[in-house]
C-alpha cells in the first residue's frame, strides 16, 4: 500500500524535490526509519540527525528546503506528519455488525453500520448512531446515546444515561457516569448524597486509558467539543471543560469547577472545587490550583500563581540556605559595629 | 412520581412555608431548576441567585427563612437536599436474577434476591449475600465474600479470598486484591515477595472508579465501615484505613501505614509507608505527608507540616527574590558604613 | 502442607537453632503469627515485639542470633522471608485449558497448557507461549504476543501488536496499548496524530492495577526486563524504561522520555518528556523531574534537584517567615545607625 514521494507532495500541496516515482511504504521516526520509509524534521536540532538517518525521503520546514535528501517542503512539517501517518495507518479491524456473543437490552436503537463485538452489555434503551464501534469487554448502561463514528475501545464502562457525541473516542478502561463524591458530613459518618446527574461528552472529544468521570450531582458534567484527556484522569462531578481543552494525564479536577474553551492543564495538575479557569489558561504540570483565573494567563506551581512569577520564585529557592547564613552574619557584623560605636561614644 | 410540598415538609420535619399543594416532581440546582422543581440554598451567596431561578420552591435554613417564595425552613439545607434527591433518584434497575449469560463456579453461596448480570465470572466458593448486585463485566474471585445489599458496579474486580461488608458501594474498574508491590532488591534483579493477605472492605464503605486496593503481603489490607474513597485512588499492601474517613480522589497511601477515623485526604495527598495518620487528622490537598501525625492536627504541603505553619511559609514564599535583593542592599549599605568608619578613625 | 523447622532451615540454607521436627504450616507477620507460623525479623527495633509473638519459629539475620526462641539464622532475613512465603503461597488456580465461553480469533498460535479463562476475548494471529495464563474478562488484540509462563489478570486489555515477554505479571485494569496522546495543535483545536506503534513488554516485568502504558506514535514503548511498576502508573508513547527499574505508583512519565537501568521513581513522581534518567537514577516520592538527570544521582523535589541540596533547602524552608522578620529587624537598626552616624558627622 505505498505511495510515490509524488503522490505525497501533492497530497500535502507541498514542493516535491526530488525523485517523483519514489516508492514510500511508511512512516518512521528520524532514527526508526528504513530506506523505505518517510521520516519528518520538526526542528533545526534533528537536522544533524537526518544525515545518518537511512529515510528514503523527508518532510521538511522552510527552514531545512536545502537538506540534501529526497524531501518535501511544507510549511509544517508536524502537521504533514500526522497527515502521511494518517495514510499509512493500518485499517481499524472492526468486528463486523453486531456479535452474538454480545448481550442487547429492550429497545436499542441501532444506526447503519454498527459494530458490537463479542462480551459487550449493551443495556436498554440505548442508542448508537452511525458506524459507531464498541469493542470487546464494554458495558454500557440503560438510556445512554452515542453519536455517529464514536470509537469505543475494549473495557470501557459508560453508565445510565449518558451521552457522547459524534466521532469520539473513549480509550479502554476508562469509566463515564460513575457517581460524584458527594456525602453530607455528619457525626455518624457520612450520608451519601444520590447522584441523579449525568455526563455528556460532546463532538470529537478524545479521553485516554483509566480515566473517571463522574455524573453531576445534579444537571450534567460536560466535556467540550473538541477537548482531548489524556490517561488516568478525574473529572469531578458537574465539572465543565470547555471546548478544544487540552487535560495532559494524572489531572484532577475537583466538583463543580469550571474550565474554559482551549485551557491547557499540564500532567498531574490538580484544580479545587467550585472555581473557574477563564479561556486560555496554562498550568504548568504538578501544580496545585486554589483560586480562580482569568483568561489567557499562565500559572504553575503550589499553590499555582502566574508563571513568571513562580519561576522567579524558585530560580530563588536554592538560595534559602544561603539567604540564612548571610542574614545571620549580617546581624553579628551590625551587632559588633553597633558595640563598636557604643564603646567609642562612651569613650 | 410527584410530592407535594406539604408531603415534603412533614418528611423532612422543617416548617413549611407556601402551598402544601404545590407540586414538585424533582430536584435541581439553583439555575438548573424549572418550575417542577424544588432546590436549595447553603450559603448565603447563593440568596442573590435564588431571586432569578425557576425553582417552584426551596429548601431553606433559618438565615434565609424570610426569602420570599414558597420554601421549607429546616436545620440543615443540605441535609435536607440529600434526602429530598434520594426520594427522587430514579430506581436502580437491576438484573432479575442470575444471568445465564453469567459464569458461576462450584459451591457458590448466594443470598435472596442476588443479582447477577451478564458477562460476570463468579469463582468457586464465592458467598453472596441478600441482594447483592453485580453488574456487568465483574470478575469475583474464588473464595469471595461480599455482604449484604452491596453493589457492584460493572467492570470490576475483586480477586481471590478478599471480604467485602454490607451496604458496600464499589464503583466501575476497581480493582480489590491485586498483589501488593512487595519485592526484595538483589543484584540481579527484583525477587518477588508473595502477596499471600487479603483485602477487607467493612460495612457502607464506598469506593470509586478505578481504584487499586491491593492485598496484604501478609494479613491484611483493611478499609474500615463508612469510610469514603473516591476515584483513582491507591492503596498500598497492609494499609488501614479507620472508619468514616474520606479519600479524595488520586489519593495514594504506601504500604503499611494505618490511618485513623475520620481522617480526611484531599486530593492526590501522598503518604509514605509505615507511619500512622491519628483519628481526626486532616491533610490538604496534594501534600506530601512524610512522617506520623498525632490525632486532631491538620497538616498541608510538601513536606507535610501544620497547616497554620504552612500556609505561613507559603504566603512568605513569593517574597523570596525581595527578600534576596532586600539583603544584598543591606549587605552593601554595611560595608559602606563600615568602611566609613574604617575612614574616620584612620583620620 | 506443613514443613518442619529443619525442612526449611535446609531450604534456605540457615543455620537452624532449636527443634528440627517442630512443624510450621504457615507464614505471617510478627503480630500475625499464631503459635503454628514462622515469622521473620528484619530490623532491630522488630526484636522488642518477638517477645510477645506467638510465632513457633523465627527467621532472623546474625544479629539477632541470640533471639531466645526457635530460629533459623540467615544473611538475609527478608530474603529467607520471601523465599518461605513462596513455599506456603496457594497454588494459583488457572482455568483447564482454553474455556468454551472465550472467544478465539482466528489463526491463533497456543503453546503447551495455556489457560484462558471464560469471558475472555482473544483476536486474530494472537501467539500465546507455553503455560500462559488468561484471567477472565480479558481482551487481548490482533497480533498480540505474549511470552510463556506469563499471567494476565482479570479485565486487562492488550491492545492489537503489542508484545509481551515471559514470565511477566500484569494486574488487573491494566491497558497496554492504548493510543499515545499525539495531536498537532491548530486554530480549529487539535488533529490527531495516528499512534502507529506497539508496546514491547520484556520478559520478567510485573505491571500493577489500573496503569495506562501508551503505544509509541512510531516505534514502541518498551518497559524493560525485570522492571516492576506498581498501580495506576501511566507510561506516554515512546517512553523507554530500562532493565530492573521500579517504579511506584501513581508515577506519570511523559512522551520520549528513556529511563535507564535500575532508575527508582518514588510514588506520584512525574518525568516531563524528551529527557534521560541515567541507569541507577533515584528519584523522591511525589517529585517532578523537569531536566535529564545523570546516571546514579538521586534527585527529589519539585522542580527535583540533588536530593541534599532539596533536604537542605526544605529545612530551610520553615524559617522563611523568621528570615523575613529578622531582615526587617535588620534594616530597621542599619536605619537608625546610619541617622545617629549622620546627626553625629554633622554635629
Amino acid at each position: 500500500m505505498g505511495r510515490t514521494l509524488g503522490e505525497l507532495a501533492l497530497l500535502l500541496g507541498g514542493e516535491l524535490k526530488g525523485p517523483a516515482d519514489l516508492m514510500i511504504e511508511g512512516i518512521a521516526s528520524i532514527d526508526g526509519a528504513t530506506p523505505r520509509d518517510i521520516t519528518f524534521i520538526t526542528q533545526r536540532r534533528y537536522a544533524r540527525q537526518a544525515h545518518q538517518s537511512q529515510a528514503a525521503a523527508f518532510l521538511v520546514g522552510p527552514d531545512q528546503a536545502d537538506l540534501p535528501r529526497p524531501r518535501i517542503i511544507v510549511p509544517h512539517p508536524y502537521l504533514a506528519y500526522a497527515q502521511v501517518a494518517a495514510l499509512f495507518a493500518p485499517l481499524r479491524r472492526r468486528w463486523p455488525g453486531i456479535s452474538n456473543l454480545a448481550y442487547l437490552g429492550r429497545e436499542v436503537e441501532l444506526g447503519q453500520e454498527v459494530s458490537i463485538a463479542p462480551l459487550v452489555f449493551i443495556g436498554d434503551k440505548v442508542r448508537l448512531g452511525d458506524r459507531v464501534t464498541i469493542m470487546p469487554g464494554c458495558v454500557i448502561g440503560d438510556e445512554v446515546s452515542i453519536g455517529g463514528d464514536t470509537l469505543i475501545y475494549p473495557l470501557v464502562t459508560i453508565l445510565e444515561r449518558c451521552t457522547v457525541g459524534e466521532r469520539v473516542i473513549i480509550h479502554s478502561g476508562t469509566v463515564i457516569g460513575a457517581d460524584g463524591f458527594g456525602f453530607v458530613p455528619g457525626a455518624e459518618g457520612h450520608l451519601k448524597i444520590p447522584q441523579l446527574g449525568t455526563v455528556v461528552i460532546e463532538d470529537e472529544v478524545e479521553i485516554g486509558a483509566n480515566c473517571a468521570i463522574d455524573r453531576g450531582a445534579l444537571g450534567e458534567t460536560r466535556v467540550g467539543r473538541g477537548t482531548k484527556i489524556d490517561n488516568l484522569v478525574h473529572l469531578a462531578h458537574n465539572v465543565t471543560v470547555g471546548e478544544h481543552s487540552f487535560l495532559v494525564a494524572q489531572v484532577g479536577v475537583s466538583g463543580s469547577t469550571k474550565l474554559g474553551k482551549k485551557v491547557a492543564l499540564g500532567g498531574q495538575v490538580g484544580v479545587v472545587g467550585h472555581i473557574e479557569l477563564g479561556d486560555g489558561v496554562q498550568v504548568g504540570a504538578k501544580s496545585g490550583v486554589h483560586h480562580s483565573i482569568p483568561p489567557g494567563v499562565t500559572v504553575s506551581g503550589y499553590p499555582a500563581r502566574p508563571q513568571q512569577e513562580w519561576v522567579r520564585i524558585m530560580g530563588h529557592l536554592p538560595k534559602l540556605p544561603e539567604i540564612y547564613q548571610r542574614l545571620k552574619k549580617l546581624e553579628q557584623q551590625l551587632t559588633k559595629l553597633s558595640d563598636r560605636l557604643e564603646k567609642e561614644s562612651a569613650t
